[in-house]
């Protein structure tokens, strides 16, 4: 449904003119997404200011049965803030720094904040906000929230939900629900704030969080090492996280296949190795601890494991600009993919004890199913959250490769329930996997979700076909 | 409602006679809570051995729309867990570790396992299942999951809803909901398990869950301390902190009244300290890791703390036998309090850079009310989470004393409530707070509360007259 004339009337009349976009040119920017799996469209975009002006524009959506899709930074993978019809409502003018609270370790920033300036608030302070994503320099975090963001502190700190305490949200109806506060306990009711973080814009606008923050790292130390395999790897992260304990704040696994491709494509990368390896972990501890001697902790863990024949090599980052480098390398993977044809990608977890079996599993299926098809599985190993990205084949056109992407997404999430595991560790569902939902959640659940979205969004105007599979 | 002969029969039918009690003298032990506050009412109780009986059982309730109420271990302290009518369905003979998975550090476990059934079985795997409670001889992770239990070590390691990744439950209308599993990542719907997690049996009836474990602590340093006042405790927090990151693992704080209590009335207690001061810290630093030097630590930091004027002496626990008899201070502070009158308590938690000033206008505002109050503010002050307990003048009756209990409840929670605080940190609201909820949350989300109810259980059979005040 469209707004009519008279409806933009009234969200001018709260923001002014100037922030409701109805021309297409104004309008394109927010209805397309990166990959181009989506089209949105919309009669408007809104951009207001405040809280205040947020709930005063939800409401006349609600008076009016308007549909409304909230987005951020617009960096989704899923198509989750792609508008079908009615109006997006940006976040981005909603972005001030509300307060830091050092002696609390507590900041409460705004939805359309960027995770990069939350980031160098903190840092600012002395602080570290530890969640960590590729698109950080654009990500808002609204988006954040709605989709419990993940990224490479997951091992460390958690997820987006894990790092929130507090937040404010308009509801389908146009009131402010305001949840914020920096409590680390507060057992007053029912777990709204973890229902609606993760929620995909489907139950509420999140307009603010009050977000945890750590003592910042006074030393760190990355390697990056050579394994022969995902096994060797996951031994490798059991010995690690049995020795450094908390410092252990990244585990994150790659394949050969993956690291020539960057090695190829990213201006100036060199393999950090001499030999080249089938598989490679990139670790990092970090303390807070000045007088901690990390490196020789990791020199210490990685020569128990080479006796132990885990890894075969290993480079320790000396410097911060040693470490960024070896960063590089695992930070460019999903770009660089793009120059060696079209993918297939899955963003799937298992439990840590499977993913060994999983990268192996999954690896032999899908190349009996494609001969010369080359896999690239990545990522968080430490979640048990691998990205398994497919590769076409040297020699196939990406249009005949990409009509295989129902047949590997079957063979892939049906290794990954048989596991117990899950079909979206970070990404979410949005449009894209709103049909593998109904076929891998558990149906009480399900029916669970329809019954809240009901209750809390009886007319059904927050984010409409997203998240929750048709019945 | 009370269950029919009938319906008593098909419980029978489902799980044999014997486990169907309703001689009163049977009845008793579910129906009566350790303060005597509350005192529930029941036709029958229930005691499934598994997941399948305890469904057949909420079924059976559900066509009778027989009112049922959950129990774990009956240790509950806000009346949540007694029944006003219909069925307990206490989950005590559930009580199987199903399955631990070192690897994946996560154990399975259910509903009717102790707190401590669940430690030692972590123990015995060389690893640690962190949640520890005064109770935990006795309480259920049942409860801890329905409560969203607190503690002494949610500092480090967060609260039960923190430490679970995966929950199983039966809903109001008999269906199991599985969402078991031990991921790290799972962004596939609406967080049903943390909306499950601390709704206090209203929502549905947990039978088992997946939970975190960590690697065991192979050093402990316990040290208790001596500091001036709340303030220069709330400061040597954050020196801890900043100096000894996640190491630091307990922080917990207590004044001299409450330490004299224990001396008092605890056999064989004695003073760690040979000079008496207004306020102590009970610090704890743990680490995984055999080579790390934690005493060192712990004396570098106090003794930065001494020199800032922050601590006026302290003594380290060398031996696990010391720092076992330091904690027993501060842990038998509750139970001594009985010996020296009746006791008014609060339940409360403000953010942490409030909470030296919480004590101090807390006591403040409580003694101008009542001269001759004897305050006893202890608890875990890491988090900002203090049990305000007011114990009464040494000359004055009990009753007459217990007669101000909502006169100091108005002037607590109007404190907290002015520092944004909770007044449920960690014990839930029950019975003892639905009318304090009604005044101090958010009515936006006290009528989602209501919305969320009607949803997952339109018939009201789920623990009725608990958690959510009356409209």
């Amino acid at each position: 449904m469209t707004p009519s004339a008279a409806q933009l009337d009234e969200f001018r009349a709260v923001i002014g003119a100037g922030h409701v976009l109805t021309a297409p040119d104004d309008l394109a920017p927010y209805l397309r997404e990166d990959r181009g799996r989506w089209r949105g469209a919309a009669g408007a975009v809104l951009r207001p200011a405040d809280t205040d002006e947020a709930a005063r524009l939800v409401a006349i959506c609600a008076a009016g049965r308007i549909p409304l899709v909230p987005q951020g930074g617009n960096t989704g993978l899923v198509g989750g803030g792609m508008a079908e019809g009615g109006v997006v409502i940006s976040t981005g003018r909603m972005s001030r720094i509300r307060a830091l609270d050092a002696l609390n370790a507590t900041i409460t920033v705004e939805a359309g904040a960027t995770l990069l300036s939350v980031q160098e608030a903190a840092r600012g302070a002395g602080l570290l906000f530890p969640l960590s994503l590729a698109s950080e320099g654009s990500c808002q975090i609204g988006g954040n929230l709605a989709t419990n963001a993940g990224g490479t502190a997951v091992l460390r700190y958690g997820t987006m939900r894990d790092l929130t305490l507090g937040i404010e949200a308009v509801m389908p109806d146009g009131r402010v629900m305001d949840l914020l506060g920096g409590l680390r306990k507060d057992n007053t009711g029912y777990a709204l704030r973890d229902l609606l973080i993760g929620s995909e814009g489907t139950l509420g606008l999140i307009t603010a969080a009050t977000l945890r923050l750590f003592p910042a790292p006074a030393q760190r130390a990355t390697a990056f090492i050579a394994a022969p395999g995902p096994h060797e790897a996951l031994a490798l992260f059991d010995l690690m996280r049995n020795r450094c304990g908390e410092s252990l704040s990244a585990f994150e696994y790659l394949e050969r296949f993956g690291l020539q491709i960057v090695l190829d494509h990213l201006p100036g990368a060199r393999d950090p190795l001499a030999e080249p390896s089938p598989s490679y972990v990139l670790a990092e501890l970090t303390s807070p601890d000045p007088e901690s001697d990390l490196s020789a902790r990791f020199e210490a863990a990685l020569a128990e494991a080479f006796e132990r024949g885990l890894i075969t090599d290993a480079a320790i980052g000396a410097s911060e600009a040693q470490g960024a480098a070896l960063w590089q390398l695992r930070e460019a993977m999903s770009e660089m993919q793009k120059h060696v044809g079209a993918s297939i990608k899955h963003d799937v977890a298992v439990p840590v004890s499977r993913v060994a079996d999983f990268i192996t599993e999954a690896v032999s299926a899908c190349r009996a199913h494609m001969p010369g098809l080359r896999p690239c599985p990545f990522g968080h190993f430490g979640d048990g959250n691998i990205h398994f990205n497919l590769t076409r084949p040297e020699v196939m056109e990406d249009a005949e490769f990409l009509d295989h992407y129902p047949a590997f997404n079957r063979i892939v999430h049906d290794i990954v329930a048989s596991m117990g595991g899950s079909i979206s560790a970070e990404h979410g569902i949005g449009q894209a996997k709103r049909g593998e939902l109904l076929r891998y959640k558990d149906p009480v659940a399900l029916d669970l979700f329809r019954a809240v979205k009901a209750a809390i969004d009886p007319q059904g105007i927050m984010n409409p076909g997203k998240l929750i599979p048709p019945a």
